[in-house]
């Protein structure tokens, strides 16, 4: 086969082949590292490859599967084609695919959901067994063999160190012109021989910006040429403009209390329609000279780059739309001055995030009355995604902030419930509450004060009667005070929701 | 009045006056900062001193109460004395004190019970208001005014920055050999302008011996003579005995497997009877060379370092029984050798944690078939002590264990439930559950794998069967089969026991 043509190592040329020869050399039960987060930089043929030789040997009655580790979430062409021929056994450390999380949710997929900051050392440390295969896509392969990195970094390092074998995807449509965007920082180790990771500011360049990468374990190159999952966000709605419009005030508010910079501290956000138009409204507000230190930089944070408002931002991804992308590819020279992508272990370390002191803004699924945040689990019991970055950013950063509508389903879903159904942020991480209703500060209170605030703050007028009968009953009942619950009703709005389709009575 | 003989400041000496006097300076609804951290430390004349003063105007009809700040917990005379008089309106971060747990519980003082490593840094970021008044036991006053700590540090040093007015109490009954223990790091700051903290081994200094103090500040000194608040440990019982024996022998696994070094990594441990076992254990165990980053140094350790099994221990407090008590002064230049009291936000700093790459065992009150435990709620509602810093080192820590009995109040209440009544740690932060009967290793498990072996190995056999009907009617129940859960019965064995005495059905 003609090797690609950005492949410019000689012995790497050599182990060009076709992405279903490739497949080939996975064997049944690999643990298998794949690149890949929030739908960039993942490997868009050897899995649909793979997932197609799983199919066969499974119609043959041969067993077939692999344990799956990515960065984050992938695509329909990864988790999907690998999911819908039943080739995924275990999953880890985050998803938000539709296939991937039925057969979670039916117990057909072991799902070990993670703090994305912890898995780098997790695998280095042994804890998760032995990585068998990478299967990395790339921009290019230097002449020394070094790799330029696609549009996402993830746990590429990692998975490239640890792997016994190396496939990588060669993707042409990635442009050429991420050489040089990329910070890989080749500073960590094992305990007890860590030392502090020098980086001070969002913009810091602390590494070097290639992938370091054994020729000796590539098994196989495959060129590619295929688009990143980009889709358009919705443009912001009432709901979300409510939204960001309450964090605006609240971080003038702070500002003017002399808590904040004018220029604010470096903002994480999540990623997500609410997001973006939080990002909106932050491009249009009061401060200037923003950074970024962030998981995922979408198509808000561009625009924030291109009109000043944010002078530099830090990820592990992008995560652009169509038209973004068109837009970031045509000038890529402003944004390689602006934008570095690293390793997830830096994008999401605690010391770094505690360090910067970072603005943290969050999604999630429901908040309870004293601060609980069910940020992964739906009623309780299924997966929706995962819990991501979020605790990494929630328990690290200067403020950290959760939001949501007050209402899903309709309204037949109160996002403030009696008790959540499920924790992924406890009370001593969550400081700030926010839905279109408004937002709850919840800084130096106790639970019993936090009910109060999350009630009349950010529930829906129309469950707000019910929360406070709830709140002044369990005061009443004569169990503890300090975090008033009624064990029998506590879970009762999830139940009745399951029941009856709403949780209104 | 005399000045202390170790007041050696002349400005200070002049200072000196009664606690009466001295607690005539707190006036009506001060934050007060308090000296104190797991019964040593802590004030011993003013907060009494200031009882007495609460009661007078209590009985006069005149309204009187401070929020009460400290390091963690303290003692009979400072938590219990002012709590008694209703002199306490709020409460943070830790406390373990009766009289407290019984008036936040009837929701008569409110409780904000917080990540230790978060204190100072939030206080300095003005999230919880401002310091009025820090009360503050040193060991002694150079003559430039800067302060011996005592046989805490906590967070000291930020009540002195923070407080407007600061009153001394110089404890004569603390050893002046004290003096050079303590090492008290002032490169901290507010973002953007942090940098690494330059600490690579639990027995590095990297700041000063003493507390900086602006004499300006201080209206008060007082002397006393008084001792910590010494109580002495349980000879290890059989179940603590064992649940040493599963640390150890699963330590040494680690070690055959690679995954820990010979001399294993830094220990951090909570404090109590399983603790202090534990401690034991690895006294004659196969370990040496050890080494210790953790909040309290309790009588364990101090046999440890004296054996030589331990090389040096980092803390941020001293808890010994009247025994080691006797032993540390009597051989205090060995000790300062190997012993460094650092302030608590150190101790506990998630940087450092991770870096260091900790070995963290924490005692819980319950943990759930998938790994959520509890560590401060009584049946979902009633705080018992606090989180502490059982979240800074879980998080962070290279391997995080949990601790529990399987049964309490004489074998009425399982410590394995099917869903934890209030959750302090996620299923994403815990990594093996021990209790006497076994060692549950949940690292790289999804929920329902977790399930399995956690009632397997650490459930008591006689409730067992029980949990194991549960998960089998949750996963037969329609419901979500990554978490399973029935929602109507998943607190209900809190519920049995809050109606019948006994989760036994």
């Amino acid at each position: 086969m003609t090797p690609p043509s950005r492949v410019l190592n000689p012995l790497l040329r050599e182990r060009t082949m076709t992405a279903e020869q490739a497949a080939e050399l996975i064997p049944n039960g690999a643990r298998v590292g794949m690149s890949g987060f929030t739908g960039a930089g993942y490997p868009k043929a050897v899995p649909t490859a793979l997932a197609r030789r799983i199919e066969g040997l499974h119609a043959a009655g041969e067993p077939f599967s692999i344990g799956l580790w990515t960065g984050a979430s992938t695509a329909p062409e990864l988790d999907g084609a690998l999911a819908k021929v039943g080739g995924i056994s275990m999953r880890m450390p985050y998803q938000s695919d539709p296939t991937c999380r039925q057969q979670i949710n039916a117990g057909q997929m072991q799902y070990v959901d993670a703090h994305l900051s912890h898995v780098a050392p997790y695998v280095w440390f042994g804890f998760w067994g032995k990585l068998d295969v990478a299967v990395i896509e790339v921009a290019g392969v230097l002449p020394d063999g070094r790799l330029i990195p696609s549009s996402s970094v993830g746990n590429n390092k990692t998975w490239l160190d640890q792997a016994d074998r190396i496939i990588l995807e060669v993707n042409s449509w990635q442009p050429e012109g991420l050489d040089g965007m990329h910070d890989i920082y080749y500073g960590t180790d094992l305990p007890p021989n860590r030392v502090p990771i020098p980086l001070v500011r969002p913009a810091d360049r602390i590494g070097e910006p290639y992938l370091r990468c054994d020729p000796a374990k590539v098994v196989a190159v495959v060129a590619t040429h295929a688009p990143d999952r980009n889709s358009a966000y919705a443009p912001p709605d009432d709901t979300s403009q409510r939204i960001a419009a309450h964090i605006i005030e609240f971080l003038q508010h702070e500002v003017a209390k002399g808590r904040l910079p004018p220029g604010l501290l470096p903002l994480q956000s999540g990623v997500g329609n609410i997001a973006n138009a939080v990002l909106a409204g932050l491009n249009h507000g009061p401060f200037d000279h923003m950074t970024a230190y962030t998981e995922v930089l979408q198509d808000g944070m561009l625009d924030m780059l291109r009109s000043g408002k944010l002078d530099s931002a830090s990820a592990t991804a992008l995560s652009l739309s169509p038209a973004a992308t068109e837009e970031f590819t045509r000038n890529l020279d402003f944004y390689r001055e602006r934008i570095v992508l690293r390793p997830q272990e830096i994008s999401n370390h605690p010391e770094l995030i505690r360090r910067l002191g970072l603005i943290s803004m969050n999604g999630m699924i429901e908040a309870d009355l004293y601060g609980n945040v069910n940020s992964t689990h739906v009623m309780g019991t299924s997966i929706m995604n995962g819990i991501g970055g979020s605790g990494d950013y929630a328990r690290n950063a200067y403020l950290s902030m959760f939001l949501t509508p007050s209402l899903a389903k309709g309204g037949a879903i109160s996002c403030i419930v009696p008790m959540a159904s499920h924790v992924d942020h406890t009370e001593h991480d969550v400081q700030v509450i926010v839905t279109e209703q408004g937002l709850a500060d919840l800084r130096g209170l106790s639970p019993s004060q936090r009910s109060r605030v999350v009630i009349e703050r950010c529930a829906h007028p129309d469950f707000r009667p019910a929360l406070r009968d709830y709140v002044a009953r369990a005061e009443a009942s004569g169990g503890g005070r300090h975090t008033p619950h009624l064990l029998g009703e506590a879970l009762s709005w999830h139940e009745r929701y399951l029941q009856t389709g709403t949780m209104r009575a």
